[in-house]
This record gives structure tokens, C-alpha cells and sequence, in this order.
């Protein structure tokens, strides 16, 4: 309601600022006796933390998380699981110029207009920054739904500015910084951005989520919908402009007769739907794909105003990644494991009791 | 929560199926003072009602919205407003013998399985019929937006099926039943259409949706950014598969240089962003755009199973729109509607105190 | 959040004034598969309805309660269960007079501050007419907590102004206007209200209402704890001045040694905590007792002020309850059904693995 | 919805446990443009804190807040404000006979059995301490409700076990450990409480809590009542077991004629409401009392039973208060506070745009 919470009964509350003291957030409604140690939410949290490649920003953040609540003797207890970072490479003097400057396509004009005042250091609580905490709980979110149905999410880049990524395998995405599922184009995305910071511009690129292991059956039919849970996720990243469930846009120009998937008795003959139909969960793999503008903040010298709407020339010498796409795929992955489990627990609620004789058809197996 | 409520502030609760006696929707948290009657919500149902060409679903609903409460001596009181259609053209018959069998593109299978049963008369709860309510009362957001800020909500379709509809003006949306802003384009669209309800299959469309006079501030930073609410308001409309802002999924492609807007005192020089940047609107145009799938009901067969898994072949020859989309314009307009009265309210909560010497500059023009 | 929405994941939107055309409510989140029909939401509609003795409003209501969606072939769905009823006996005339006059301990002063103006027919939307809908959700709360846990949720009358009622026997609550649980007193209430009337005065009551075979573990430790709930839901029913749970107010000059209740292996020794402990169902009775205020609306002149600030007289001519507490005890019930039924579902989303292998220990037992 | 967030726009969520590394709360939606340092929020604190005299418990805690985030240059920006409070004297080990052990009158039982686990000491998240949080964060809302309408929180102790506190003058409240209004009976109350302590057992109390200048318009007419808010925020409290609102109990036996506050051009002629009618504040003083019952945990033995159903004696060694009341003034002033800010908020989101030509009357004067 307030702007800083996500969900309804796996509800995570986020804090904190790109340059003040510590960010983090509140887990509310994890259900008890889970296994959690901090290990579990370190190996995402480094997956998403900056100064990992000459690609991302130097920023140097160790990204230690420590739980303060809600762990006792090794398990969930029920009760809020409270996660804190310290900020430790606070570089506040690099922003002293802007306090009164918008950066063009930066959130720094909305934000001063409407709350009168902001902190900017770093974006303040516009950075990516933040998203370090959707990470940790997002870790936390995945964990429960492995344990409880098996269910795997992962993400991977399916293109970087004009450069298309195609799918060779899951495993490729962990052995490089670009999350790229082809070890034979990393080479070209390493020229592509090398040449890129050495003029100062940035990139936009598309990063594709998937879940497999879903339930058939969690969202609602009308406005909570599984899938318009997963848009409102997935836009709020920041930099996102754009999403896609299954065909996306391009069941625009697809014919009824070929995008309806089929049932078979052995399992649904395609996936065009992504995972969801009508809001809710069919079993399938849930298909998500998302366009991550080219950042925002650049040496190349733009035009905009000040806080008096007087002309001036901004150019962003602070550290900042050329492609803020390429640290979206963690990001990407928890966003959508946080709204797996929210509706899972949902969907219990209300339908905790239905039985049925008949067991699911299985998901259509993409290659 | 249970979701079938929509909005934090301006919340608005749908009730009803498609072939049950009534659909309607209780409006809570409109503020007080606003002159209203049924006459100024009839104009939007009359745009989306069935029948209305040989294009669309030929079921006959006359669509009249009773008000039961909230409204008193031509105003709103501050009190729910109550909205009742009347259903009255059900044909139940029509859909006996989907009872076990599940419609594949549907939400048949995926209902079924979450509650166990299900009500087949024209999809149940899952029939795009629940959204005249929707459409009422985004009427009543849109004549509020636009006492208060002067704010338009308009929207007009991109893309039909293969057939791309350039823009040409506003006006001409209102003068075919496609909402094409370019009459000189109607006359292909109404062939294409005949040859496909000819056939018995389905296409695709794409829409936009524009909002100007947005007031500069909606939104909040972190979770609930006012484009990740519209995002999950037009993921939720029935067969939309992927919503865009602004460059949409154009900006992976986009360089940072050409993409951040730049800001000149006499305004805007650009509007990439699609009026929202970190999650809160700029004063720009608000820039939706949206995919609509296929319509899964078409008269060609397709395989499927029943509720025992066993196969069986599925063609539907109930009355249905061969192209969704078609209708979607005035819900995509509704929704966003509701997400900015949404947004307007939480802001005047939070920050009805902020005031600026220095006034918002001006949006960009877009032809 | 906006006002008109009961409860979390069993949610009642209501809508509605007095004198408008309906009054009704929307019910989100009641699972799928419950027997339900307009007959098993009649009876405590009854129960409540005015006109049924000389000691309650002459207003005459039938109350037929109309179910608009939601249930198919008898049972629940899962999707909204809409439910309408039609005012029919408005004397709107009676209250011309008072449109400017504000008369003292009704909500009409603050109301027309509020929202700077207001509907005056029978009070509007602060008429105590607007619990009907909540004891029709009520009644579908009841019954689904019967059938899930055998839970049983009784009221009955504690005091009527000076006149104690000792509590004799629940079926003695059935068979008198007061709901009184003892059928020797009733001639003495008789007489009570008897001489009130004629005096033109009204008098206040203290209402008990009971749940028993409530689970063990519903609410929660901090905030949304069962006992707090309870008394959001008590406060919230029109008059309700005061609210306890078990020894209530008592329990300032208890001591600890005698407030405690013992458990054993045979259950617990007594119930002074009245079945809630850190705000978590103990499986014991929930014990709640309310105060209602006597009723404002009375025939005596009172002085006041119109919406002008001028001294005026007010004497109240219209129908209304000598003792609104009179008919207090199935809203009360209903409330009390609403809260149950939002933790059960609450819980079971949280905790639905929790497998304890020690059984419950029984409740005390009283008189 | 999961228990740890209190409030609708101005958001507290909670976390901790009585014997983790640290306690604290994310305040979300705090209006920007406040002036605050953790110096506002320390006196409150300071109030409430343990082992500031012998009649509460001798844990020793300094209670230092650190604020995290939310605050720039001395003002509030608009996000998340995150509070964090180390725990320092923890002694677990008093806690490790009692982890399969259940005190009567604590919530260790209903605790277990909902969560099939539990955090022994000192309570977990059950614990009185949790309420440290809260006291910050109504230290925030105290000062914006100040700032904003000149709003004046207090409370005081109207009764202790048996001997009632006549009140006298507010500025005596701040002059003892027991926040009475009434110098003169200090030494009756030391007197009680060190024979209490002597004999192992504990006493109840009755806490008042009073709101002056409340703007005339809070709070909802159905559901979100003001006063239903306030009894669901005080019921919440630790320990308490009865909520008034104005005349509270002693409502059931006036008679209209006298219950009824008459307005007056001058002002109102009583406030028997309490400073709320049909839910919505009346401008006067909101008037609330509570009962907060004996504390459980006491040095004499009790019967009680293990998590194996079996029969044991409990006696409480720990350290704990023995009157909880009587440190529940300031907790009961946060919390109203709490409610007050929230419901600002709201009703300007609301009703921001009504104006009235005609000023408030006066609230009635009380002694």
C-alpha cells in the first residue's frame, strides 16, 4: 500500500537507500520449519552483487546478509525473518554535483517533484541497490518451493542490445558473467560491451525467467491473476519496459488454431500459454521474458535542467553498469520465485481441501 | 487478496458469471462530491458490448448498469457505489457438453483443477464478460481523473492479427467498430475478419493506450511503481500476453544515449520512457501498449482430454468474438483509468503537503 | 483500506444506505464446494430483521436475501458470492427535516464534516440497516466452520440496562424477542422496555456471544492477533461502546495465581483467558462481551446545532430501536463467524504442514 | 495479513524476538519533510524500557534505536524509515527447562501447537518486548500529528489490582514508575507492588489513553471505524483483555436522554462518546480505556503440561514484570498514535478536497 512491500501473506518489506548505513528487508509469513542459514541467500546474493566483472559497476559490496529474526535453532519459526546489509562503499561525494540536476532518463525529476526533496546519493532509494534484498528473499522463496513441489526457477539473457543469445543450455548460464545460456557467444558480448564502455554509451538487453515444478492451479481468476502478479513483478525491476508471458507479443500475429495449446492425455502439446491460463497455473512451464532498457546513467553528455528549470549538461562519471540487464537475471528469478509462493500459500488457503481422483497431465517438455 | 478486488485506495470488487443472473461491482473509496449518474458510465459499456458488429460475439446484452448506492441527489456521497448489470442473454445449453471437457487456449483445465469444479455456462468467472464492471467503473475514474487534472484516457488498436494499423488520428477510433485511428485501414480489417470467422479460427491484435494530463508524482519508488500497476492491470485483462511501456521491448535495442529523455526547460524532448521513470509518472504521456492472444474458442477442431483424461476432440460453436482484441480497447482504457485514480489517492495521502516553487515542465508532443 | 471491506482472505465488501433502492455485500474468498443456498442465510437474517416485536423498529423489511453469484448447482465455486437485498419499506419523508440538524450521539455531525455532506434518510450508510448483509456472510461463515471443525457461535443477552439477565440455558435465547437465555426474566424486560417507550427514552445492553469448537492455533503473535481481530470486528458494530475477552475488565483485581488458567492432561482448568492467549486460539471457548450504547434516536428534545452552527431542538420521530442491543446478538454472532473463518484461512495458507502427533487437550467446561 | 504489519498507510512492520540479536520495525509510508532523529524517539522509549525502577522487571536494556534509513539531512524523504534496536541482556539459559513446558496464562501452548515449534526465550516473538518497535514508531507519528494539527497524546494509570488512581493532574503521570496522575497515592502503590513481589504473585491494571486535538473526520462509517481501529490496536497489546471507548461499559446503563452529547454552538455539552460517533472522530477528545490482566509468569507454582500431554509444576524464575500495566502507558499512547496518523492519511487521500465554510464546535472541556 505504502510502496514497499510486496505481497499478501509471503510478504516482504524492503529498507533502505543506496548510500545510507544498510539496506534489507522483513519476511512476514514464511512458513515454520524451513532449514534457513544465511548460506542459503549468499549464493544469489553473489550472482547479483556488483564488482563481479569488468562488465558490471566497480562498486565493491561484499553483499553479507545477516538474519536477525525469525531462525531458531537452524528452522523458520513462522515468525518474520528480518535480513540486514551493510552498505560498505558508500562513494557519496561523487553525487554532491547532482543533488540539484536530473539525470535524463533517471527517476531524479519524478522523484523531487513529488516528494519535494531527495537523497541523491546513488539513486537513493531509486538504485538497484535495492533489489539486493528482493535477491535474499527470493532465495528464501525458492528454497520453500523446492522443498515443497520440486519447483526450479532460472533465468538466462536472450539478447544483449542487437546481439541475440540463443538457448544452448542451462548449465552455460553459470559460467558466465552475462548469465549467457551459450558458452560460444560470450566472446562477442565481451567485444560488444568493451566497446560500448569505451564510448561511454550503454545497452538495453532481454532476459527470459522460467519456472518449472509449478502446481497446476495457483492464481485467480480475475484480478489476481498468476500471470498479472508475475507483469507486476517483473515491471517493477528497475529498468523494465517491457513483459512477456509464453508468446508474448507475438501471439499478436499467431492464428487461434495454432496458439491454443492442445491436451493430450500424456501431457499439453505445446506451450504458447507460458504456464498460465485464465490467471491460473496450468503445470506448464512458466514462460517470462522481460526488456531491461540500456542504463540510464552515462559519460556521454546529455542535455536537462536543474531544480530552478534552468538548462544545464549532465554526464555520469560515477560507477554504474553499461548494461544493467546483465545483473537482472537474479533479480529477474526471485521476483518471480516471491510470487510463486505468495499465491502458493494463497491458493491453499482457499482451496487447501479439493480433491481430485484424476493426477495432472504432464508439461510439454521444451527443448 | 481473494482477487477479486482491484485497487488499494479506489478499490473496486467484482462479483458475477457470465451466465449467471447478474455481474456487477461495488466501488469503494471514491471520493465525495463527484456528480454522477448511470448516463456517464452507459457510453463506455455501449463501447464494449457484444453485438455491435458482425466482428464480435453476437450475444445480445443490452448492458445496463442499475447504480444501488453511494450516488444521492446526482452526487457521490464518499460511500461504495454499487453497480448491477442484469445478464440476459444466457444460452446455458450451448455449453452442456463442455461440462468435462477442457477448451484447449482456456482456462477449463487450470479452473477445474484449482477448485475441483467448475461452472462451464460461457467460461464462468472467466468469461470476459466480468469486464463490463470493470469498464463502469473505470468511467467513473476517468470522469474524476479528468475533473481533477484535465487527464484523457484513450486507447485505439496497433495491430491486427498480420494487418499493422498506423496512427493517424484520435478521432477516427470512434467511427469503426475496430477502434482503428485510421479509417482508411477499416475496410481491410473487415476482410481480413471474414475470412477468418469464414475459416472458424482466430488472430491476435495489439493495443495502446494513452493517457495525457497525468499529474507528475504517481507512483512509488520500490514495489508499487505506477508502471508495474498498470502492467499487472493489463496482464490481468483476459487474453493479454504482454504489456509495454513506453519503448517497451524497442529499448533492448536502444542505445543509453538514445533512449534516457532528455529534459528542456520548455519540456521534454523525447518520450521513450512512456511517461513513468523509477516507478512514479514524469508529466509525460502515459504510453500502454498490449498484446491480445487469439481467441482459444474457434469452430476448428482441436485435440483435448475430459475430466478423466481421456481424449476427445473439442470445436466450439457457442457465440464468441473471433478476435478479442477487438473489444479490448475500452477495457485497456478502463484499467488504466482505475490505476491512476488508484495512484492519485495513495499520493495525496502521502505527499498532499509537498509543494514546489518551480512549476512541472511541459510533456513532449508526440505527433 | 477504504472502508467497506471486512476481513483479509474471507473478505465482505458491503454496500448500501438505508433508504437507497438495495443494501447488500460481496463475499471474496469463501472455498469452493460449500452447500449453500438462500434458505441457509434466511434464519439469522430473520433473527435480525426489524418489525418482529413491539421492543424493536416498526420498520417493515422482509430481508429476502437474493444470491447473485457464486454458487452453481448448490454449491460454492470458489469466486464471489454476491448477495442482494432489496429496501423496500423507505419513509424517506421522516427525515426531511433533518438534513440540516445533527442530532446528539448519531454519526450525522461528524459524517457531514467527513464528507462535507450526507445522506439523511435513516441515517444513510451509518444505519445499523447495513449489518444485515454482514449477518447474511455471517451465516456462510457459520456453516462452513460447522462443517470444517464443528464450531458453533451463539449470543445472547448479558443486561439489558439495569436488569442483569443470569445466563440459564442457550435454548431459552431462541424462544424471546431479547435473545435473553432465560426465559424467566422476559416478563421483567418486557415491562422495561415498556416504560422506555412511553417515557420516549432508550437504554443501553451488554451482549454475550460465544464460539465453541474453535481449533487451537488461529491468529497470530504481533499484530493480527485472534483476540484484536475480535475487537475490530465488536468496535465496529453499530453502538458498541466497550468490548471483553474472557475475565474482560475483571481482570484488573484478579491476581495472577487466579487468572491463569492450569492446563492438564485432561484439559484446561478453567478459561479466564477466554480461549485466546498472545492473540492464538487456545482451542478453549472464545468468550466476548460487548457493550451497546443505548440508542441516540429518541423522542425526548435534545438541544443541537444545524450545519450552520445555530442552536436547535431535536427530537426524533422516525422508527427506530428503543435498545439497538436488542438486536445486537446475531450481528455479533456474525461478526464473530467473519473473524474465525479469515484466521481459519489464514492459517492453513501458514501453517497447513504442521502435524503435531499429541492431541489437543479438551476445553473447560462451563456451566 | 501475516500478522507483523500494523497500519494501512503509515505501515509498521515489525520484527524480532525477546532473545535474538535485534528487534526493530520498517516504517513505510511516513509523510516527507519530518524533522527526526533517533533523539525523537528515545523518551518514549526510555518510558517503556525495563529496570527503571523495582517494580518492573530488572532486565537491563538500554533500548538505543539506530535508524537505517528513510531520513536525510534531518527530514524524512518519504520511504521506508527502519529502526533497529540490539537486544543486550539476554539469558537464555533461564528459559531451557521451559522449551516442551507451557506456563498457564502465556501463549507458549497455542503457540506450539499452531507453529508446531516455538523460540522459548523469554517468550520469542510473544514477549512484551516486541512492543519497543511500536514505541518508536508512535514516537514518529506523535510528532507528525503534533506538527500537523497540534495533536496530544497522553495516558495514565486509572487503577492498580485493587486501588483505583483518582486522576488529578497529567504532569503527575511523568513523576512515578506508574505514569499515575495523582502524586498522593504513589506510596500506596509501592506499597502493594512490594508485597506482590514479595508473595510471587502479579496484579491486573487499567490504563487510560487520551487524544487531544484530533481533527473532526477520522475514520470510516462501516468497517474501518475509528474506534474499531482503536480497540483492534489496544486489544492487540500485550496482556490486555478489555477495550473502552468513552462510557465503555458504563454505557449499558445510561438512558439515551443522558448518554447522547448535546452540541452546542459553543461546543459540545459531554463526550459520553468518547470522541468518536458512527466511526468517525467528533473533534472532542478520544477517550480510551483498557484492562491489562495479571501477568502470567509468577514465582508461585502452577499446574501445568509438557508438549507430551503430560502433567507438570511451572514456576516462573525468569526475570519479569510483576504488573505489565504498568508499563503499558506508553505502549497504549504509541498505539493510538498509530491508529490517528494512519487514519490522516486515509482521509485525505479521501476526502481532501472537502471544505467546509462553517469552523468545528469546540470539544467539551474535560476536568
Amino acid at each position: 500500500m505504502s510502496g514497499s512491500t510486496f505481497g499478501r501473506l509471503f510478504r516482504v518489506t524492503n529498507f533502505g537507500e543506496s548510500h545510507g548505513p544498510a539496506i534489507g528487508c522483513v519476511i512476514d509469513g514464511c512458513p515454520p520449519g524451513l532449514p534457513l542459514a544465511a548460506d542459503d541467500l549468499q549464493p544469489d546474493l553473489d550472482r547479483r552483487k556488483p564488482g563481479t566483472s569488468r562488465h558490471v559497476t566497480q562498486r565493491r559490496e561484499s553483499d553479507r546478509v545477516e538474519i536477525l529474526s525469525g531462525v531458531f535453532r537452524g528452522e523458520t519459526t513462522g515468525t518474520p525473518i528480518a535480513l540486514l546489509i551493510r552498505n560498505e562503499d558508500q562513494r557519496s561525494s561523487d553525487y554532491d554535483e547532482l543533488v540539484d540536476t536530473f539525470r535524463p532518463g533517471h527517476a531524479d525529476y519524478a522523484y523531487w517533484r513529488k516528494y519535494g526533496r531527495r537523497d541523491p546519493r546513488g539513486g537513493g532509494r531509486s538504485s538497484a541497490r535495492l533489489t539486493a534484498p528482493m535477491v535474499a528473499a527470493g532465495a528464501v522463496a525458492k528454497k520453500w518451493l523446492h522443498a515443497q513441489y520440486g519447483t526450479l526457477v532460472r533465468g538466462c539473457m536472450q539478447q544483449l542490445g542487437p546481439i541475440a543469445v540463443p538457448f544452448e543450455r542451462w548449465e552455460d548460464a553459470a559460467t558466465n558473467p552475462f548469465f549467457a545460456p551459450n558458452a560460444g557467444i560470450v566472446a562477442a558480448l565481451e567485444a560488444h560491451m568493451d566497446a560500448l564502455r569505451k564510448r561511454g554509451d550503454s545497452c538495453g538487453a532481454r532476459i527470459r525467467v522460467v519456472a518449472s515444478g509449478v502446481p497446476v492451479g495457483l492464481g485467480s481468476p480475475l484480478y489476481d491473476k498468476l500471470d498479472a502478479d508475475i507483469a507486476y513483478a517483473m515491471m517493477g525491476i528497475n529498468a523494465v519496459k517491457g513483459v512477456e508471458i509464453g508468446a508474448g507479443f507475438g501471439a499478436v500475429t499467431q492464428l487461434g488454431s495454432e496458439h491454443g495449446d492442445e491436451l493430450l492425455p500424456e501431457g499439453f502439446a505445446s506451450n504458447h500459454a507460458g504456464g498460465v491460463l485464465g490467471g491460473i497455473s496450468t503445470g506448464q512451464d512458466l514462460e517470462v521474458s522481460i526488456a531491461v532498457k540500456p542504463t540510464s546513467s552515462i559519460r556521454l553528455p546529455r542535455r536537462s535542467i536543474d531544480a530552478r528549470n534552468q538548462a544545464v549538461t549532465v554526464a555520469t562519471h560515477g560507477r554504474h553498469d553499461p548494461c544493467v540487464g546483465i545483473r537482472a537475471t537474479p533479480i529477474a528469478e526471485a521476483m518471480l520465485a516471491l510470487v510463486l509462493i505468495d499465491h502458493a500459500l494463497i491458493h491453499r488457503a482457499h482451496c487447501g481441501d479439493v480433491r481430485l481422483d484424476v493426477p495432472p497431465i504432464a508439461a510439454h517438455a521444451r527443448p
